[in-house]
């Protein structure tokens, strides 16, 4: 009976937390093109191949990868997300940014003013992107159902608690919320490593009086 | 006198800010050798060149510098931080890490048990170490003067709020107090990627009930 009753336990135990927290995914560096930038680089109308769906619908890493040269060195064979956007868009890591000699800004998905450029590679072919380089700010995608449930709104910053390997507290995470998304939050490889981060982590929104005080 | 009453007032508000704030340190990569070690290679008896001071009394970046060579891979040019130990110790980041293919710890300074051993080489000289190969365990080093200001012991696990680029509070970071240190807090470069650290960031210590909630 005992184990009977810890395996109900346990399995509501587990409902509950799905419910008030949610999966810390890490993004690797990553590109998303344009269609501009794919004729020059794969041929006039080529179409991505879709390799792995990602957890965000619709989203993939596709066949084709690509390298990112900087002025100070380059990044080799890295991953195309689909499906193209309508602007080219690379992310990399503070580590990868060093790396290839560019000060990339902490900046949204999209949010590219001012940001610097870089050359894409594949083959022979080649690209300079004016812009486009970003450190992407950590985020929540989240599904309007959930957003009700945290009871936060498009565009919020909130605190984010990971108790991993490694536990910290992300403030600053902002909260994109559409129909299109499944509810993940998303971080780069050198935050999952400051967290030790490991597979299915979930973070929690943290709501904490002293830590707003700075706002 | 606008211009003279504010230049008080920004003195004030500095000096008021160093009292409860700690300047915030990224840690490269490096290794701390032991005698036999420094022995095998750079020759016995062999006394390592300081170079630069660091921020902690007494400790220095050496003259010398050793690759640590693990089996997928090889950090060239690694620092050497002396005075010498009593037991060599190697800290990396978990990029590092994974480059070079060693699954390394969080850990204390010191708390060497189970660790992973590395290759250090020298030219043509080489040291296989059994063990020692750490990622730190984020940490302050604090006077007992500045222990009393911040209410805290040695051994404390407090959290510590960074607020640059990426604000976040840092939680598990262990407060080790010594007459031979200076108040600093030391990271690797995976979190002052992750916080954005730019240099003079300082932190200070959160008390948050909602964020001890989980000891």
């Amino acid at each position: 009976m005992t184990s009977k009753l810890d395996e109900i336990i346990n399995r509501v135990v587990d409902e509950v937390q799905k419910k008030v927290s949610f999966e810390i995914e890490a993004s690797g560096r990553h590109v998303h093109l344009d269609r501009a930038t794919i004729d020059l680089l794969f041929g006039v109308g080529y179409q991505l191949t879709p390799k792995k769906w990602l957890s965000q619908p619709g989203q993939y890493a596709s066949e084709e990868r690509v390298d990112v040269k900087g002025p100070k060195g380059e990044l080799k064979n890295v991953a195309i997300l689909g499906p193209e956007r309508n602007q080219s868009q690379v992310e990399i890591s503070l580590t990868d940014a060093r790396l290839i000699g560019i000060k990339a800004p902490i900046r949204e998905s999209g949010h590219l003013e001012s940001t610097p450029g870089v050359t894409l590679i594949n083959g022979s072919q080649s690209v300079d992107l004016d812009t486009g380089v970003i450190v992407a700010q950590r985020h929540i995608h989240m599904t309007y159902e959930d957003a009700e449930l945290f009871g936060v709104k498009n565009g919020d910053v909130v605190q984010v608690r990971a108790s991993g390997a490694r536990p910290l507290i992300f403030d600053g995470v902002v909260v994109r919320i559409s129909d299109k998304f499944a509810t993940y939050m998303h971080i780069d490889f050198d935050e999952a490593n400051a967290c030790g981060l490991s597979k299915g982590l979930r973070g929690t929104i943290v709501k904490c009086s002293d830590a707003y005080a700075d706002d």
